[in-house]
């Protein structure tokens, strides 16, 4: 095999403005703590089992490869209000693996929330698998320049 | 070195309408047979006498974390054409690495084969590389509320 | 941990003109030293203490999986300017990591340049981390009928 698979998860969430786009995505990362991490962003998917752990726990490696499932919209428009937000589904089976889903938009975190949210409950369904538990985390943030927010799901290892 | 060089390929497609455009492609790659991996795209060479698999004769882990190129378009505009495929150019000499190109369209697959397909043929031919065979594999789908298509080459371990 | 951190880099661009967008990238990569490679494309930190070496000495494995940071355009109006500039920034802690910024425009190479190594500014002055030192790389391209344009810091290990 290749990499190996990660079994905890940490679900985390930045806001921030910025002069650019990338420096705003930037800080919302710092604020999110995985600001100092090379970020590999994957389709998603939660590996069985995988336990939740907070991410002040954990000590990345400066520089280190980091995997990830996240949400991120950023703009520069005045007062436009942006959302992005992050859904795990636990199955009851803990030998099966769990579904991460990930939406943003121009909307308030409620509405983003809760499409996400469905998107875990559609997942399941469509597989066959009975859920236990949903998770969702999320951020919204009114653009004052230029703005990014972003909420994601990391996957690492204990 | 850093992560094991794959050393098999598959081409695997797919195609959903979903209540969401993420949706729509989760179940696309569900239909793919890697909908419960974690996959991270990546520019796309075939490594040198990388041996073709099928799909199904691989356990991928669960959550586990999977590289491949892939072509995707998705869309909600009912009665749309939407296609993705994927080229896969085989070098006439087996230590040399092979090209793996990806291309989609509001288009029929035919057309988006052809081009894919002349994709490879260039991608030798700029770097005088002798080009032994073509295999490309795609898909095309109706779009009837919101629909995604996925095509890939799935990298490996054997 | 997952993978192994790396502790090097190089910095490296490429210009091209293609066929198709994929082709004109492709041919970009190849330029930079780095086409024959699958590159995996992440958020964009400098591990601690990396040490920068020419990315003509790394004998990569062909078709093995390559992190990098990298911004790119494409686009096919003849007569439209693209650039392309990565900027790294080195602590004087080398403890500490440092941070890469990417940009992309429509633009001569000049401004694109000023404007990434602005962003690494902005990156250190909001980690309240000191700056030694800015390296900068780029390219600009005149399209003529199908270009892409890319610079990236290539992160490897020796």
């Amino acid at each position: 095999m290749m990499v190996k698979t990660p079994n905890t998860y940490s679900l985390v969430r930045g806001a921030s403005e910025g002069r650019t786009r990338l420096n705003a995505f930037d800080k919302a990362l710092l604020q999110a703590g995985v600001g100092d991490t090379n970020l590999m962003r994957m389709s998603s998917i939660l590996p069985p089992a995988a336990e939740e752990v907070s991410v002040d726990s954990i000590q990345f490696p400066k520089g280190g490869l980091v995997p990830l499932a996240y949400a991120t919209i950023d703009g520069n428009t005045p007062g436009r209000l942006i959302s992005a937000a992050i859904a795990v589904g636990i199955p009851e089976d803990d030998r099966e693996p769990g579904v991460i889903m990930e939406f943003e938009d121009h909307a308030n975190l409620d509405n983003v929330e809760e499409i996400v949210r469905q998107m875990v409950v559609d997942g399941f369904e469509y597989r066959n698998r009975k859920l236990k538990e949903i998770k969702s985390f999320g951020i919204e943030h009114k653009i004052e320049t230029c703005g990014a927010v972003f909420a994601a799901a990391v996957l690492w290892y204990k």
